[in-house]
């Protein structure tokens, strides 16, 4: 036992680097599209090696889509503190998302789990919808406290407003990664502007 | 020969009962997660009935998807003939789709297969970017026919229009299958039928 956990650190580090090889694979491929030999030629570990760490695939996913969901919303979110007007924080979210759509290679987690868990993944596809809420419910606290501060004007609808947003950016970048192309993502940028523009509060 | 020909009306029948069974499968679960086993139980053919009718899974995966998308382009269209004013066609054609959201069981096939073939399958992929700008062609001439006609405000940029709308649409839609609720789907309405009320033409 001592053993064990003496080794725990090289454990822990196998560990992280089976997840960051695992992330964009599943991410591109989709969890029952990926196979357990693409993991095992992306890590160069055979399957003992990869679940010696995790107890299935299942299990492997569902850490792999944490970490992919943390590093994007990370991506997303740590540009935004010190900008005092909610409109403009909002309108640099939407930058942000438009620039840097994807921390993982493969497009957007949440929109690929929720896609690819459809069929009958439940803990990936409560695992996507929880992601899903917590996403509305960043943006709609952001709307909330940019009403309360007076940057926001006091009749909009904050959980309409956020559905709103992640909608068109969600739909925008499978079009842009589909047409190879940023027009969609960049049409999404302008007309949001001119959503938040629209609720912005005239100064006092 | 002959007598194969003879048997056309029977075979091209079979050929439609494979294509309609595939369809919510390949739709609802992803070409590489469709397996010919999913496909033989659903039809009740063995694997050689099957494919004697298509080449292999491609070829009827390809198929499948045209059937799935030319019967969710007609339910989307059918209905806006006749509506004289661009502006009502475009919000009616929104409706529609908030209503109607999917012809075929498992989400809009355009979504699907985008998410789906990004890993490479180079046909799939092709059919679901010439779906995605059939959409935005049909789009941006209702908005063009719109704006010749005097409906529509002459700064609006068609192409840009199209694409708030695709891209607000789809990414409601998987918002709304993921979490089992018309909201993300209503507010994408709300908040499309605002855009598109404010590109209306002062009624002459």
């Amino acid at each position: 036992m001592r053993q064990v956990e003496a080794g725990m650190s090289k454990g822990e580090a196998t560990r992280q680097f089976i997840l960051e090889q695992a992330a964009p694979i599943f991410n591109r491929r989709g969890y029952s599209a990926c196979s357990i030999q693409e993991l095992m030629d992306a890590t160069g570990l055979e399957k003992g090696g990869i679940y010696r760490h995790f107890a299935n695939k299942e299990e492997l996913a569902v850490e792999a889509f944490q970490y992919a969901l943390s590093r994007s919303v990370r991506i997303r979110t740590e540009h935004l503190e010190g900008i005092p007007n909610a409109v403009d924080k909002l309108k640099r979210a939407v930058e942000t998302f438009v620039t840097t759509p994807s921390a993982i290679e493969g497009g957007c987690p949440l929109m690929n789990t929720a896609i690819d868990a459809d069929d009958g993944n439940p803990r990936l596809r409560e695992m996507a919808l929880e992601a899903l809420n917590s996403w509305q419910d960043r943006l709609a606290k952001m709307v909330i406290a940019g009403m309360r501060a007076g940057d926001i004007r006091s009749e909009v609808k904050p959980r309409q407003l956020a559905n709103t947003m992640i909608a068109i950016l969600e739909g925008a970048l499978m079009m842009s990664r589909l047409q190879r192309t940023k027009g969609a993502l960049r049409d999404a940028q302008t007309t949001l502007n001119g959503v938040l523009e629209g609720v912005r509060c005239p100064k006092k």
